[in-house]
């Protein structure tokens, strides 16, 4: 498999509820960068992942593309919580596993939904 | 020029401090979909995008692949207000103007930089 074919297998896998399917394509020693800071090994991004994947209303796939190493991925989801969560990912690949993750999405409405942080009181 | 070529022609101009040739890459009817909603025209994403060219301190290039039509790029910014502010797009070309764009990143650092949103105080 391209790491194209990689990516976008896991991503299937674990939107479609087919989670530890996704998980086994994570490189156990994977780092992944993401807004909250740097998950070190395949347990850490599983416990990123695995409650926003439980959550998954639905998603969708807005762009692909990667080369034999890396790929990078857009796609939307829609959960309970936030209607509209578009996220981008950077893979590194290796022999069918990924090693690397840059993860970018939206904190804000999630951190506004579970109320860590709150609109600024007016004046 | 392929589309790739577009967005990283775009993103080099408006990060080095050539924004209005960057902006001029921007097709006059582009739509961009951005987390705070969508943007219609050129006019439009130039006052979204102008402010944060402007208090550019550094960028990277994280990750760029396209096709004829569509391009995907990552890239890290830094400012005074944020030290690491990656970013993704998906750019839609046609005919070496930028038609279409969607924009993800993380508002929560500039929302909290801003004040616009607070930790909620605790109990």
């Amino acid at each position: 498999m391209t790491a194209l074919e990689t990516s976008l297998s896991y991503l299937r896998l674990w939107t479609s509820g087919a989670s530890d399917d996704a998980w086994a394509l994570l490189d156990p020693d994977v780092v992944c960068v993401s807004p909250a800071g740097v998950l070190n090994g395949r347990d850490a991004v599983v416990a990123f992942m695995a409650p926003f994947a439980a959550g998954l209303v639905s998603s969708e796939l807005l762009g692909a593309f990667g080369d034999d190493e890396r790929a990078l991925i857009l796609y939307d989801t829609a959960t309970a919580a936030v209607a509209s969560a578009p996220a981008a990912e950077l893979h590194s690949v290796v022999g069918g596993r990924i090693t690397g993750i840059r993860i970018v999405f939206d904190r804000l409405p999630f951190a506004l939904a579970r109320g860590d942080v709150v609109p600024k009181p007016q004046a």
